[in-house]
């Protein structure tokens, strides 16, 4: 990756996804971009060190969606029209849903493209094996009820104790807020530190660590199968 | 306030407003609401606990807007056409931005109404008189530029060490992600406790309390006036 980083990244636009797993994130990792820090008069030095972002935002159709609050959103590509990414960002939905044939496609074109997941976003696109025999983190609540329906692809390593996971391309936070945790262990990865700090405070994140997770009891004795 | 509660919220759509400030706090308040645990079969014993929350996405028109980061969203509603409302959500945008007339007229047509700012919202509409006297938060780096501008609002009790302050029908947050922390803490004093709790464990959120602020040092020896 080039110094600094230009990545461009596909935001899903699941119809009913949870809004703050993927804003959490998106808008976390976008306040580092070059085009937002230009905006600060004061600290134009950092800008030449930021990121360089661009973000797609994708659907199944063009038709605006409704996430789980906030007003109606306006993808900008289909799965068919997404140009290539070197990121894919997946919020969560209902985990029993089954993924369109288009996103299913989306997800499995390029194997290198990196994943972020918040919350069930991992459930969700473990049908399509993309995760299988990686570390991966999801909602725990979620994932107690996954289990307790037979319904988890147990081919994932599914880690029940941390709030964010990172396994090669795959980084993966557990319930929605740990998006924000998720997006800041990647910024801290990829990202110069100097403008990393200066997010971290014009934003005022308290960051959380990976471990110990204050939600782990949530799946103390649930058999994840392969998982930690 | 009925129990449960019927709360009817306009979510101010700035252009350029954080996404993050407006998200963080709509949709961690959005998961208390009976529509959003209908979806969860296990809990439905919870619903009729849970309060009834009823949104407005309000801006100048109903052009769409695009905020610091995502897709282009959809106002509902213009600041002329909106219905009362119980509460008014505010996102930050540049604190340095005069509002629209049609804002200023929305902000101060009931007294009554409950204000929710976040990050730089409360120092936008500090402009318009509505936060006079009162106990108010705001992103604190913002502040400090400000007052070095010389364009605070000194008749606002600027607070510089709290990550959230609630002082009558004022709630506001400092500094962007603590939007979540004072949604949290607008739940606890209005929702069923018990819906309060299954939130916290779905959304895995690590609540932050007032004070200590982590980020109280950025205004140390800054004069915010009244403030304390």
């Amino acid at each position: 990756m080039a110094t600094p980083p230009s990545l461009s990244i596909a935001v899903l636009l699941f119809p009913d996804h949870q809004n703050l797993d993927a804003v959490g994130t998106m808008d976390y990792l976008n306040s580092h971009s070059q085009a937002y820090l230009a905006n600060f008069p004061t600290v134009q030095h950092l800008v030449p060190k930021a990121p360089i972002l661009t973000w797609y935002f994708v659907s199944d159709t063009l038709d605006p969606i409704t996430a789980t609050s906030g007003p109606k959103q306006l993808p900008t590509h289909t799965y068919a029209t997404c140009p290539p990414v070197d990121c894919i960002l997946v919020p969560g939905i209902d985990p029993f849903l089954p993924l369109s044939e288009g996103c299913t496609e989306f997800l499995k074109k390029d194997p290198k493209v990196i994943l972020l997941t918040v919350c069930t976003g991992s459930l969700v696109i473990a049908q399509t094996g993309v995760l299988d025999g990686h570390n991966v983190a999801s909602n725990k609540w979620a994932l107690k009820l996954m289990v307790d329906a037979g319904k988890l692809n147990k081919a994932v390593h599914w880690v029940g104790d941390a709030r964010w996971v990172r396994d090669g391309r795959v980084w993966s936070a557990a319930g929605v807020t740990a998006g924000i945790d998720l997006a800041a262990e990647f910024a801290r990865s990829y990202f110069d530190l100097e403008v990393v700090e200066f997010v971290k405070v014009i934003s005022e994140e308290v960051v959380n660590p990976d471990r110990p997770d204050p939600y782990a009891y949530v799946l103390e004795g649930v058999d994840l199968g392969a998982g930690k």
